[in-house]
């Protein structure tokens, strides 16, 4: 498997575009993207797990119902939610998206990213979508990325190529958030295209299963957005054997699809609102599975330890006092935890209890721009890995006035 | 029933004292306090519901099982938690704390608050325990508030006189705590003291059902300290007949004990570290009291919605987002949201949708010192009200360097 270029466009059959239609006043910043496939895709995904969602989460969720679908069309800005009438509007914009790209209504999936609550106006994108269906390309993917911003400050694709029985596969996606990520109101989204062939039924399952240890395991700051969605579509242009089954092709697919969702995990995690650096926290040694996810998420959405990264203040009785809240059901006496970055990697704490280690060292290896917290249960054989990053003067900021 | 001064040396009975004996280096902080009973009282205490919990926890637990005390020794600074040899130091106060008072090491209350996972030094306790027993007095109450005070910037004490059966009893408590509060290493720790003659049993029950609406009613960072612990004496010196059963008497006291646990609580959000101002979220219309109770507490810790109040943002997104994540069994489209301070109420919206409403006014009525987010969930007849603070710069600051 290598990384390669060209996000949502790097695998076959695949073209995409952004515009400013308008629906922000800065008309520098592109807020429409359009994703089309050349045929008809397998689709699937998976959607925000709070009661308030989008209204695009509910139309998104009936067009595929069926397992597929042909494009994508996505606004920021405005997050199309809260309103009595998001349901038609959202309905209005896979209506548009259908009509310029000449595809069924009801395969489009349509996503809104912004402010919650206040009304989206259909007029720009009427206005805009020939410019943007007349922009499409291979190339223009990351004008794709663009659109989707909000809060985001870089862009974020990343695409791999592998095979699968001799037969070269692509996946890529984009994804864009940055504040109200657990997997919140910059929202999460996350678009990924394939190649490969592969059933309605098994992209669902190799996304359902997948998303647990990639996008749900990042917070930036505990608000679960309304509007979080992932979705993979897949148009088996590559000419593989159609996975059908499990077996070997769809391991392959599934850990293809991990590269991408994990990069783009860490890239949303590390581009959190007000962010300086991307916080890892590595459990090991859990009883099960699901303790060492719980452990590792309580550790990066703890406010004080976000803080103290940050700080780059190795204040470990953070670490300890957010596992022993986490809910899971550990021994507190056998957890052991580790600083580690590419400065090098020092232990601060053995059996629950502190250790003597030098404060300097410590404070070089907090310093850098990616730190792993590594904690060890002592327990078990599982293990798990969560993204966030530091809590800064920044995040304050961008949320005291995100509205104006 | 009416305030008055006095805090914990309010009721008869006891006397109390705080002075700097050396475990906090900075010589004008008070960082040693003690309280005692002229005789030996019921006793009962709440505590943590972290994993890691502090050495002073299980000692404090084991000492008043029988439940009676006669005295309490707090230290500020080091929380006493993840020391090996934490149970053994804090079982040392405690004898040190019995011998200087002539008690039972047994009827002892012990408390930390401080640093996580640095030794506790008894040498200056063991110094300074002369000078602090000799300055105990029924004046001195504000001196051991301020001996408890971590990052705290106000002292918080308060106290009522009400009326038992023509009998005129008292009730009055401190607390401290500013950070790590979902009831966190600034520790929430509430002490209180009556005259009022009731049985440990009841005075347990009494503690148990007024701390599910109050002190765990109140968060500033979500992070659930591993010391928090509130603890009651009742010494029986107001000469009411003693209260061993349900009736009008226990619910005369329970109201007395709410009126200082509310009052305390709210001390406690309005002073969270690096507080602007205190956000009270009153959630009625509830189904249940357990919904109402995390809704109410949902909005209070999302850090998005804490962001908005300190920017004084009407973002009512953002307050149904943290409704829709709460877990809580809710019908979205039935939600009302309003915000309302001493400048004025407004309504933001109705049935899960925005409503027109005048920004200005919003920014008035948010740019007060104490905010109330009114939600109605139109479902029932429960309500329940939540106690947090505005997430401020103040907060990344104070919490990025904590330990030097």
């Amino acid at each position: 498997m290598k990384y390669i270029d060209g996000g949502v466009c790097a695998a076959k059959g695949y073209i995409a575009g952004g515009i400013h239609c308008g629906i922000r006043k800065n008309k520098t910043k592109r807020d429409l993207a359009m994703i089309k496939s050349e045929v008809k895709a397998a689709a699937a995904a998976v959607y925000t797990q709070n009661l308030v969602k989008g209204a695009p989460i509910t139309v998104t969720k009936n067009n595929i119902a069926d397992g597929f679908a042909s494009a994508v069309i996505v606004n920021s800005g405005i997050a199309n939610t809260c309103n009595a009438d998001g349901i038609e509007k959202a309905e209005a914009m896979c209506e548009i998206c259908a009509k310029a790209l000449n595809v069924d209504a009801r395969d489009v999936i349509v996503a809104s990213t912004g402010v919650i609550g206040q009304p989206l106006n259909l007029v720009p994108i009427q206005n805009g979508i020939n410019e943007l269906k007349e922009s499409m390309s291979v190339e223009n993917a990351e004008f794709a990325a663009e659109a989707i911003m909000t809060t985001d400050t870089i862009k974020k694709q990343v695409a791999v190529e592998f095979e699968i029985d001799g037969v070269t596969c692509k996946i890529g996606g984009m994804a864009k958030g940055s504040g109200m990520i657990h997997p919140n109101m910059a929202t999460m989204l996350g678009f990924i295209t394939t190649d490969t062939a592969i059933s309605p039924a098994m992209l669902k399952k190799a996304l359902s299963e997948d998303i647990q240890d990639t996008f749900n395991m990042i917070s930036v700051d505990r608000d679960t957005s309304t509007n979080d969605m992932v979705c993979v579509m897949a148009n088996g242009l590559a000419g593989n054997k159609e996975i059908t089954d499990e077996g070997n092709a769809f391991d392959t697919f599934k850990k293809a699809l991990n590269t991408v969702t994990v990069s783009l995990s860490r890239l949303l995690a590390s581009d959190g609102e007000g962010a300086s650096k991307l916080v890892e926290c590595e459990v090991c040694g859990a009883k099960d599975k699901e303790t060492a996810r719980i452990c590792a998420k309580s550790v990066i959405t703890s406010n004080l330890t976000k803080a103290a990264m940050f700080g780059a203040d190795a204040n470990w009785g953070r670490v300890l006092c957010a596992l022993g809240y986490s809910g899971a059901d550990i021994d507190v006496n056998k957890i052991d935890v580790d600083f580690k970055s590419e400065k090098g990697i020092i232990s601060v704490c053995k059996n629950g209890a502190g250790i003597p280690f030098d404060e300097d060292t410590a404070k070089e290896i907090l310093l850098q721009n990616e730190i792993e917290i590594l904690v060890n249960l002592n327990d078990g054989d599982f293990n798990a890995t969560a993204w966030g990053c530091d809590l800064t003067y920044d995040y304050v900021k961008i949320n005291g006035d995100y509205r104006t």
